[in-house]
């Protein structure tokens, strides 16, 4: 079934932006169609503020008693806020991918205004709150109160919370020194089941869950030490779990909590450093640590607060987003979401802390290396740029403005039958996937330059994926609003785009029953012969994994288990390890 | 005038207290004697901090009545803490020289025992404020008041706002093309008149004054450019001033406000670099700033918030200490003040901003390079430890403990008869002064460690100089509370310290009348062969420089003038511009 029918995007439609906010999944949670101007008004203020210390459990009173919260609403408010709210907005409210909701702006809007806004959404990507049923009637009324109010800021969570909060389950010393079970452990898919808090472990091979293992809450990414034995975990709640795979069974041999929101962890890659430090991002406090790769214990954790890169005024919360290993240098890649900077961390000496800081663009997301691994690519997707970062030279090579609101996941890279090296993006708010030029050297003229942009089902996508064995590229859309596109996924031959698009139905395959059903997340095994998509659905619904034959792009399994509650990201271990996409 | 009596330091007393809150000149507003306590204690709370926006003119209130300010109270309140407290214990009153004075500290203390704390001074360093007659008892019971609330935080000054106070007053194409005046440009000294807002040009050849500058309030420090051509001072109200000496009369040619309290500006010194950019440290915001050398236009602010360097909690006011530029790489070495960390920062790419963030040692002050160039030796006073920089191999070489709060200025470097090159540093805290042996090459045994520790007049120092051209060893005692000391000044020969130490009664040749007459800051001429020493009185008191003679240790002249008032740091434009001290 080949399609060339574009632009279902829906641009302006409540209803998708409804549902955009479930869309954690794969830490999607703060990306939002059709937002850019209020990314680009966010975050920006920078007016007097008086600290009043000592007053944990209540927001100061404004003058207006209308607006006051009991002990309890506030709690629940806090709550509501941060799961729902602060991914967009952020936690002091200063803006991001959603606008600024301190109270100058709430109480300019007014109460009643705000009200309607919970309760009904707006086109610009704001859910509807309150006509999905998500939130009571009460509930839209305390959160409508809760940002008339100063936005309580979260406690730091320095070396000493670290500390009480980290474990090691099994010591390094009483850990296998070879492998002591048959599995494959590189080819083995540590999938998040998002709602229930764990993660699955899937043989590659077999298709067969080999392990279920409790994590942070909505795991948002997984990363494998550079020699394939661990595998970290990263919730949102700000939890990292390592998992060795050498026991007899996987199990969990150390955590931690390296603050109160997060989304991402990596690990050394550089040669001499394999499995030696890990690092992870939060959002909140905004900061990064890096820690022992065998054990977690922390080491160093560096504040990423400072200022806008390009207006140069102080943003108290520029939350780290994706964070990636340098094969060039012993360097983490670190995106600084906010501030729109990324920094180079130099993790071969601790204690002398080298970084580099470049000045990419605002509201940084994720992105991926170049087939090279030299570039790295990352979406600034409020402001609708892919930022080029050369990590050999240590410098922004470029910055490639491709359609509205990037969400490239870590990207695809294959060779385009005209333009050479590509690397390709598709998008959150239109139907387009743009190719970036990759090879300097060989294609001067092409490197850095969206050379190639083709149309898709629609909007909503969050991931893109080839491998280098495949000519497919496939695209998702699970946040798009039409249930016929959100359900299905849309696959393109490299090496013919004129070919258009062929459809699968995901979700049918799937043969679930009643649910959203939604496909998200390509991901290939090790061979790059089978691509494995999520069919997400409630967490009171029935989900599954399918497998597709990347050949012939038929089904080849469905992978159906009372275990597998709401799937969502799915990381093959060597792709993961090698940088495979 | 032989002595050998020691330790007249008079730990403990009140009396000293109190002078040392006048000792703003040369930048020692912040440091005490005898409260390394108070320090270690400061600056490591961590706790919850909602903030609470829009209410720029009052402190939110607390339950108890008794503690409620006015607005003009609290007007008052804040620009006496700004003025007098905030040095030592910081706007946000986490601690640093002085200790911790947030609410849950001060509510404890209780409303009596803070108003006779304010009134009386304490042995640990705090002056007495109310016996003093400084603050009448209304505004000891406003301050007592003021630190039962919360801090109020002072307004960000980011790019927007240095823009808006940036002038240039003569533009780089309207200067002239060479000197256009007769004034050995390489033998002037930039002398601070401290509460007049000024700096008075002096010529070190004919002693006279060949022009006064306003400038920005009690300026800190003056610095020259690489090629001896400007001098830039900066005040501790953050307001830079730039002097351009070619033209017929030295000229402020710009002037900018890089924040709201700031100690330290900097120019670039490496080959290739010079007179191409400025740097400046503020203590509020906490950040540095690098401007263009010309225009003084502001280009790059870095934010100075993060992680105490021991503790790795975050600490929301690490002040900017000194800065010096590298002679080995193109940077500059910024030292911030409660993390206790040293950064290198790269400037010869602001874009993508290369920095080392060295763990050195908390509280950080100010200091000197050693005689080659390549160490920098800064003293971390409340902790009593000397943190030696390797500005070639960019990292920290060693933590060298000396005596009671070290106080360098940029401390002294000679060559000691019996353990090769050295660097001194004296204290306010003792009377000692302690030599570091600084060669590693030549003298390993010795390097970095304290060779030898000899006695001077008492404590209450805050300068110790020499010159490669001398043999003589000066140590002022401007902060002991004994007449006969702070009027006077130690020198040694470094040839030989068995000799013990001269004392020249300085204030007494300048024969000024009635006041402190305090005597502070040895600084030489060009060719070595004169020292010239600040006579400093009150503001309406006659003031005067003493010149001595080198070689004899007699008055060579004294020169004054009824513009010289309050004179405290001189800064001698070739000395100053090729590091020699």
């Amino acid at each position: 079934m080949s399609h060339s029918k574009l632009n279902r995007a829906l641009a302006g439609s409540v209803a998708l932006a409804a549902l955009l906010a479930f869309s954690a999944a794969a830490g999607a949670a703060e990306t939002k169609t059709h937002a850019p101007d209020a990314g680009k008004d966010g975050g920006t203020t920078n007016t007097y503020v008086p600290q009043l210390d000592n007053m944990p459990a209540e927001v100061a009173p404004k003058p207006e008693d209308a607006f006051q919260l009991t002990a309890d609403e506030l709690a629940e408010g806090k709550k509501i806020f941060f799961e729902r709210c602060a991914g967009c907005h952020g936690v002091l409210r200063k803006g991001a991918t959603g606008p600024n909701l301190e109270p100058e702006r709430t109480h300019e809007l007014g109460m009643d205004h705000v009200k309607a806004f919970i309760t009904y959404g707006s086109p610009a990507g704001m859910p509807n709150w309150g006509t999905s049923g998500e939130l009571t009637e009460t509930q839209v009324d305390i959160m409508a109160r809760y940002v008339m109010n100063d936005p309580p800021q979260p406690p730091e969570w320095g070396m000493d919370k670290m500390k009480e909060s980290w474990e090691v389950l099994v010591k390094p010393e009483d850990r296998p020194t070879k492998q002591m079970n048959k599995l494959p452990l590189d080819d083995l898919f540590a999938v998040t089941l998002r709602d229930a808090g764990e993660v699955a472990l899937i043989n590659g091979k077999t298709h067969k869950i080999e392990q279920i293992v409790p994590t942070g809450y909505a795991v948002h990414i997984s990363r494998m030490s550079a020699s394939g034995r661990y595998v970290y975990t990263i919730g949102r709640d700000g939890r990292i779990d390592m998992i060795d795979l050498w026991p007899a069974e996987p199990t969990k041999v150390a955590s931690i909590k390296i603050g109160l929101e997060a989304r991402s962890v990596e690990t050394s890659k550089m040669k001499g450093w394999e499995d030696k430090l890990a690092i992870a991002g939060a959002y909140w406090p905004p900061q990064y640590v890096i820690m022992d790769g065998a054990t977690l214990e922390p080491q160093k954790i560096v504040s990423t607060r400072g200022m806008l890169y390009d207006e140069q005024t102080f943003h108290p919360e520029p939350r780290v987003a994706s964070i990636l290993a340098s094969h060039y240098n012993p360097e983490f890649i670190v995106n600084v979401k906010e501030t729109g900077k990324v920094i180079l961390v130099d993790y071969s000496d601790l204690k002398n802390l080298k970084t580099v800081e470049i000045e990419a663009e605002r509201f940084l997301h994720d992105g991926g290396l170049d087939s090279t691994g030299r570039y790295f690519l990352v979406a600034a997707n409020a402001r609708n740029t892919i930022a080029v970062i050369d990590t050999k030279d240590r410098n922004l090579a470029a910055l490639v403005e491709v359609g509205t609101t990037p969400h490239p996941g870590r990207g695809a890279n294959f060779v385009h039958p005209k333009f050479g090296p590509v690397w390709a993006t598709s998008h959150l708010g239109d139907e387009t996937i743009s190719m970036i030029g990759t090879d300097p050297e060989g294609h001067p003229d092409h490197a850095w330059k969206v050379v190639d942009t083709i149309s898709g089902q629609g909007g909503g996508s969050l991931f893109i994926k080839t491998h280098p064995n495949s000519k497919n590229l496939w695209v998702d859309t699970p946040l798009n609003s039409d249930a016929e596109l959100y359900q299905s996924v849309a696959v393109f031959d490299t090496q013919d785009f004129s070919k258009g698009y062929e459809v699968l139905p995901i979700a049918e395959w799937a043969d679930l029953g009643e649910g959203a059903k939604r496909v998200v997340q390509p991901e290939y095994n090790k061979a790059g012969d089978e691509v494995w998509f999520s069919v997400w659905n409630g967490k009171e619904q029935k989900s599954a994994i399918v497998v597709v034959d990347d050949k012939t792009r038929t089904l080849k399994q469905v992978i159906k288990d009372d275990r597998l509650i709401t799937p969502t990201g799915k990381f093959n271990t060597y792709n993961t390890q090698h940088d495979v996409y």
